[in-house]
């Protein structure tokens, strides 16, 4: 379907559900631009209904006032205020590049929020000013730590953007899991076996053969196994924990209070380091220097952080964001309840 | 033998060479504190002798004036002035936690420097002053990106040190590679073999086997295969290379320079976000909650990132430091060669 009227809609919804007009919109920008780039798995159907139900049972605040706790000139914590991590992480990083133009760099915390969503749409935020954006967040622990039985880290994930000229934006978000838990739990309710590595037995070792995964289910952080340097992956997650939770002051680790995620945010401004046109083209270089690698055999091409992203968005704004048949009744069902009127453009674009 | 005079050995033998006093000093520390927390890689007997020759042979300035080149309130762009890397990294982490002290948080970039020895070194100096220290490099390139069958990146590393209160400080310090290249260069050395997964084979591959390396080597991003995730380990280590290389406007990534290395330096004052005695607290928590994850079957405790290299500090400083006897042979020779008087302290504390 048409992605502007995709947005119109989730934003129909959550404005219907008491979060003011530009919340919603933010919700409804970020949950798309998930569906465009292709990160289904924190999108509109994914992640919609649950948004939904958390501002409609109140277990996020619908209208948070977020504020500064404590700060610096170049740095802030934030009360989340129970605000929808989406939202709230969104327009702190817009404060945060306001902030890096004056200093060169911004540092924000937020503590008492909630999930964040795709991590990279809040780095990418700082793209269009010329700068770079880091994100980072809690999850509920699922990754057990190298030589250990039980989780006590999240999947943890590290989002980095950055700006290029004339080549896609330099885009890292991943999880410092070996994989993203989504992924498992959709192969585990596919009935779908999983690779060797990714998942922990009850022993504490990584299963060394593809199994289908049954919930709950404990992660390898990345690295897989002690042999493969699983401790860098779990020492990666254990940094995002204590950058996001610990230095905000929110629960952590195997602390993690259901739903309640901790978040950090920097923005740092080139211009402060270098003329922007010239980071620009040192960028794209750097870009070509990557994907020009040889590919190995069986391979036709190397990617770079971004690429794959940035091909899918195209591909769906050409061609219509392709959501599943549950979604669109969700859609229909949802604006019914709030007594919208039908959604006539939720017919699919796609065959 | 005694940390304090091998400190004093290998200061010596650095001023005799035209390092000024202060300069000496910070190099024989950076060397000692790798030898005392076992990061032997990284110590008085790898790298002293090629530093030495460095300042010596004039590769490296023995008396570099860095400056900075551009800069705003929180940030620094750094000409290290060809300065040795160990030295330069320390100097100018100590300005950036001085300005962070003012601004909450201070982001410096170095070019124009030499190898830095071990990272942690440089983000532990956040440590005494309550902050959070970053620190990574770029390194030459020997990691060959996912899909790819050349090398394009370094082991470029990413340390993390954070203040604790009664725990042994939290300090992450890895490369981005599955493994260290210089573990790599000292099996090829012996004729050991090396785990499966680690190195890249002429395919572009990973070697699914044990074997001997021979130089060069090419190794595999953090993550080994594309299954286990090694884009990971990629995208992290070209997040470092921006950050240190392109950001401070150095050569990167395939662009290295043979030795000429860039720097990303990072000082984040935790007293800016909450009082730095209940972060201390909290750490002192979070550390706890790690290392008492009840361990896999087969193991005895589950670590924490800087707890091995803080046991590693305790033994060292209490039984004295084991050298290899080519190390003070150098020292012994070094020191003749530079007119200095006979090194009596060299003789081995340890059987």
């Amino acid at each position: 379907m048409d992605p502007a009227a995709l947005r119109d809609a989730v934003r129909a919804l959550f404005e219907s559900s008491g979060v003011p007009d530009g919340d919603a919109a933010l919700v409804a920008d970020a949950l798309v631009a998930s569906e465009l780039r292709g990160v289904t798995t924190h999108g509109v159907a994914n992640l919609g209904p649950r948004y939904l139900e958390w501002v409609r049972n109140g277990f996020a605040n619908p209208s948070p006032k977020w504020h500064v706790t404590r700060g610096s000139t170049s740095v802030m914590n934030v009360d989340g205020d129970r605000g929808l991590g989406v939202v709230v992480a969104a327009q702190v990083m817009t404060a945060a590049i306001e902030r890096a133009g004056d200093s060169g760099i911004c540092m924000a915390t937020i503590h008492n929020s909630r999930h964040l969503g795709m991590a990279a749409y809040h780095a990418m935020l700082a793209l269009d000013h010329g700068m770079i954006g880091v994100c980072t967040t809690t999850v509920r622990p699922s990754m057990v730590p190298t030589w250990g039985r039980e989780p006590r880290l999240g999947t943890n994930p590290i989002a980095v953007a950055v700006p290029t000229g004339r080549r896609p934006a330099f885009v890292f978000d991943a999880a410092m899991t070996t994989v993203a838990s989504n992924k498992i739990r959709l192969a585990s309710q596919a009935g779908e076996p999983v690779a060797p590595g990714l998942l922990v037995d009850n022993d504490g070792h990584a299963l060394r053969d593809a199994v289908v995964p049954r919930e709950p289910f404990w992660m390898t952080p990345l690295g897989g196994t002690p042999e493969g340097a699983s401790h860098k992956g779990y020492g990666l997650a254990a940094a995002v924990d204590i950058l996001s939770a610990v230095l905000s002051q929110a629960s952590f680790g195997a602390r993690f209070e259901r739903g309640v995620a901790a978040h950090n945010l920097i923005a740092v401004d080139v211009e402060a380091f270098q003329p922007l046109d010239a980071f620009r083209s040192a960028m794209d270089e750097f870009v070509d220097m990557l994907t020009s690698t040889p590919p190995a055999r069986g391979h036709h091409e190397v990617l770079v952080a971004g690429l794959r992203e940035h091909r899918a968005t195209e591909e769906n704004l050409r061609l219509g964001i392709a959501l599943p048949a549950e979604c669109h009744t969700w859609l229909e069902r949802s604006a019914a309840e709030a007594g919208l009127p039908a959604l006539d453009l939720l017919r699919p674009r796609r065959a």
